[in-house]
């Protein structure tokens, strides 16, 4: 059952083309995580926040992955990131062009 | 530059199989969005709590539309919906396997 995880927490930079040097390897890392199906990372420098939003093959993988970001995330300096499970409606996102 | 709007919100169903007649017309609508590329629909019938993940061409896109949904999520009893608003890290994402 496809799940859909969404991380939005406060966040103070680096952005844009510094965020990429920073968190390459991290990102090489969640690419290789068992039953990532992809991550978009948001960003919005005004607001200060930051946003991850994943989909998982399933709720285990979601689970696990959860279990090991979240102190990633505290090491980071992000203590209480909001985070928000979902499973999808896919018929509806299908009719909306979701990439499925 | 794209636009990542993520709505997370109290909802008391229906779920999955019963929400996709009940939305059918509202996903037709939303697909025909101007700017939108994608919507995905998620659903946490646990938590009672529901979300829309969208990508949007540009940022004015992304406001239009949060200027017309809005007012329809009330209609649905949604009075006060989280959202937030991103532009994407290109770079990362695709280093994550975005679908962009």
């Amino acid at each position: 059952m496809t799940t859909l995880l969404q991380f939005d927490f406060a966040f103070d930079g680096p952005w844009g083309k510094d965020l990429e040097p920073a968190c390459r390897e991290l990102a090489d890392d969640i690419a290789a995580q068992p039953g990532l199906i992809w991550k978009l990372w948001g960003e919005n420098p005004v607001a200060r926040r930051s946003s991850g939003v994943y989909l998982f093959e399933t709720p285990e993988a979601a689970e696990a992955y959860i279990a090991k970001h979240t102190p990633r995330l505290a090491a980071f300096g992000v203590a209480d990131p909001g985070l928000s499970r979902f499973t999808l409606n896919l018929p509806l996102s299908r009719a909306t062009r979701a990439p499925l």
